[in-house]
Formats: C-alpha cells, structure tokens, sequence
C-alpha cells in the first residue's frame, strides 16, 4: 500500500469504517422506482449494505443525468473552438479541474468505489443512451485511461466492475444458434471495449432473462438467486481477457507470434474478440474460469 | 407497386422530382463543423444531392437533441405512472399520435427515407450517447419493430441503412488478432441488433480508421475514396444476415433442424452472432458477398 492508500485507510478508520470495508457504486438506470431493475438495484443496495459495505447510487434519470458530450461539459474556455475534439478538451479539462460540476462528482464516486455495478434494462443490444452518456462523460481520458494505462495494465485494474441487466428476449434468442446471436458477442464491446479497457477486473454479468415475460414468483425467484450471488459477490473471480502484453505495442498491437504460436493448435481462439480466426471460447463473457 | 406507393410517386413528380429520386437522412453526431465527421457528412449531402437525391440531415448536437428516454417523450398522459415502462408507453403514444414532436419530426423524415446514414466517431466501441438517444427514441416499438415484423421480416425491409464513422485506433487493433478484438463483433449488435432488427437492408460500414492519426493528406484520401463510394452507394449490394424463417419461432427462435443440417459440414458460422459454434465468417459485418 503505499502512502496515499495507507492514509486514506487511515482516515476511513477514523471515520468509523473497518479496515476492510469495501466501497460499492451503483450506475443505474430505469425511469421507475416500480420496476424490476429498481428491484435489482435495491437487493444490492440491501444485501452489500448487510455486508458492511457503503453503496452510493447514481439514480441516472432521477438526477436527469446529461447524456450528452458537448463543451459545456468544460467550465473554462475550450482549447480549440474551431475544431472541438471531445476526448482531447476534457482531458485537458480534467488536468486542470474544469470539468462540469455533475462529472467531478460522479469521477468522485468511482475513485472511492471498489466495485461498480451497472443496473440498467438492455436496449438495441447496449445500454440505454442516458447510461452511454455516462460512460462518455465520466470515463474521461486522462482520468480513466490513457495510450499507456489501459487494459490489463489500465488505470483501474484495482477496481472492480459489471453488468446486471434485463433483457427483452428470451435466453434462447440470444445463443450461438440463436436469431439475436450469442450474447458474447454483444457483450464484448461493452465488457472488453469499455470496462476492461479502463483495466477495470470484469465480474460475471447478471442476467436476467426477459422478466417482463415471467410471473411474479418467477421474477422474485430471479432477485432471490441475485441476493444470493450479491453475498459472495465481492470474492468472485473476475472474467478472463488477454493479458497486454501479450499484444505489441510496436507492431499494431497484434498479438506477439510468441503468443500466437503457443495458441496455435487450440481449438478455441484467446477471446471472442481476439479469436484469431478459431471458434469462439464458449461463455467468455459470460462466466469466470471458463 | 402498391396503390400508396404509385400515389407518392405521383406526388413527387407533380413537385418536380424525377420518379427515381431517393431520400436519403443523414444521422449525424459531432460537435464541431470543422471535424472530419462534419467533411464526412458534407461530402455525403454534396455528392448525393448532386445525384438527384433530396438528402436531410439530422444534426443531433446543433438541435440539442434530447438522448434520454423519459416520459417526457408522451404528451398525453402515461397509462402506468407507478411502473412506466418505456416501450410500452411509447408504442400506445405512437399509435395515438401523441409522441414528442422532436420524436415524430425524426418518424417523418425515416419514413420518407430510402436511406439512412448514420455519421459518428466511434465513442467507446459504439455509437456517442447522444445517437444511442436517437436510437431509443426514434426507432418505437409499433414504429419501427414489433414482434411479428423484424428482422428480415422488418418493417423497414425496403430502406437501406449504413454506418459511416471514425475511430480513435488503428485498424491492426481492431482485427482477430489485435488487442480491441475483431470490428466484425464490434459491429454485430449494431448492424444485427439495430438496423437489421428494423428489417433495414444494411450497406457495408464506412469506416474511417483512425483519422486523427494521419496527415491532412492522408485524411483527404480517405474523404476522396468516400466520394467515390458514394457515386454507386444506392446500387450497392447490402450485407447478408440469415432469413427470419430460418429460426423456429414456436422453439425459441433458434436454428430449425434442416438449416442447422444443412450448414453442419461447413467451415465458417452463419454469422457473427449466430455462429452455430463454427469460426465467424470473415469480414460478414464489413463487406457485402462474404
């Protein structure tokens, strides 16, 4: 630990927190306090909270979150008008402390955090817009990644983060012999391209299939096995991704022929993404250790 | 030709159009009319315009366009303020006309569209929050999709659709070899699980690797080799999905038994998503006839 981590613990200490207690966010986002994912939310709210945990939640649509990347996410005057590059202005913004008020806050709430979780109805296949306007917004560059801290070297490899949501679809329609198509597949742009790629350790999704569906005792039965997995939660192990550097830097970031080499005569490719050509790993995506 | 359609038709050439004319809509997100995006968008009207084509251009960031799904978006009364549920609502508002005007003005200029482009710089492996908006909001349960007509069977089976946008890494970083994995299965949930979901008949995506990263020669190259895609653009074969009857839909819309025989030998999946376990096609998400 070095000094910076041992006085914060210090503090947290003195603040009346144990030593161990982890720090939880939750990103969610449903329109209706009614709702099955309002359920989901309270249950790790509840269940984490039981723990000894302290969970913040970001209730998106309450706070009328802006779901827009836009200049007037910068107090100060932009760096170039003419031109106006998002990435490039914010992370000149975040340097010097002049990110909008509402982005500061949430950055806050993700630096103390341990665990994020995303709690959200699916919608087109991803999250709905107000939650990719806080990926946008919040993952700032600088802040949350950078050319050299990203992936498994990535700015929050000492952080955990996952998905819970519902979908619309049955489970059926989303396998590999499935009319929407593996679910692997939907979820690597979401799971690589944006939680792993801020280093973030990627915990098993939470999926609950099409609850809208379902009686009630078969929704209650969902949040009962999602209480149940929100008790070990916190030491589970993550999803597995290919290691950086494992790619290199120099050469595209294509995997090393070291690397490609030992995996040759495997059956299955490192990942859905990066499959190199091969089938891909069964549930990659879905579950841990596979 | 169908009654209504020999009408319109009527109608467009007593207002002086050629009876060929097509519409086209350009969905277009950047915030600044000096980026490469905004050269992208200009060059598409300039070109196809110049073809005969009336082309509109949706400029989400000048029009402020709202990207959150709200209750908001129903002018009347909502049916079930205790548990709203979006899709719902906005299906019976769409039925009873009562959709946000930003909503319907969008309907009005998809509707009368023959193709939809969609222009963006990749956020985060996927479209910026403010289009994922668009998305949720414009394309209405009822409106776009219902459960008996999507996908092949969609009721915009007689538009074409594209994405066209920029990337912040290069295109090796992007391939089933490099580190942000195959763009194919980037590009799966948006192509399958959005355009191809509302029967749309998807072009190949314009992709623009990592402009930024390039001199302004370079850059003009790209916009160049655009400008000549886009002279043949409405004759272009589109992308291939798998038929909708294809799958059982009393069997949870999985493969039917003689499709799955049918393809067992063969070396490659269907698609990208429907994979069947087999390596993913090659390219199927990036060009036509693969």
């Amino acid at each position: 630990m070095d000094l910076l981590g041992a006085q914060i613990s210090q503090l947290r200490t003195t603040l009346g927190e144990s030593p161990g207690a982890k720090k939880v966010l939750v990103v969610y986002a449903h329109q209706s306090a009614g709702s099955f994912n309002a359920s989901a939310k309270d249950a790790a709210v509840e269940v984490l909270t039981a723990q000894g945990c302290t969970v913040e939640v970001s209730d998106l649509y309450a706070v009328k979150f802006k779901a827009t990347a836009t200049a007037e996410d910068i107090t100060a005057e932009v760096k170039n008008p003419e031109h106006f590059r998002y990435a490039e202005e914010t992370r000149l913004a975040w340097e010097e402390g002049t990110l909008a008020d509402d982005i500061k806050e949430e950055q806050r709430k993700l630096t103390e955090a341990d665990l994020i979780i995303f709690q959200f109805p699916m919608y087109w296949f991803t999250v709905p817009g107000i939650m990719k306007g806080w990926i946008d917004r919040v993952l700032t560059s600088g802040y949350a990644y950078t050319q050299e801290k990203r992936y498994s070297q990535g700015l929050f490899k000492d952080k955990k983060a996952m998905l819970s949501f519902t979908t619309g679809s049955n489970e059926s329609m989303f396998s590999a012999t499935g009319i929407n198509g593996d679910m692997n597949v939907t979820l690597w742009p979401l799971q690589n391209g944006i939680l792993h790629y801020c280093g973030f350790q990627v915990l098993a999704p939470q999926i609950f299939w099409a609850p809208s569906h379902v009686d009630a005792e078969a929704r209650g039965a969902m949040l009962k096995a999602w209480r149940t997995r929100l008790q070990g939660l916190l030491g589970e192990a993550p999803l597995s991704f290919t290691p950086s550097d494992s790619f290199d830097g120099d050469k595209g970031f294509q995997l090393k022929p070291e690397v490609q080499e030992k995996h040759e005569g495997r059956e299955f490719g490192l990942t859905v993404g990066t499959h190199q050509g091969k089938r891909l790993p069964p549930n990659s995506q879905i579950r841990a250790g596979v």
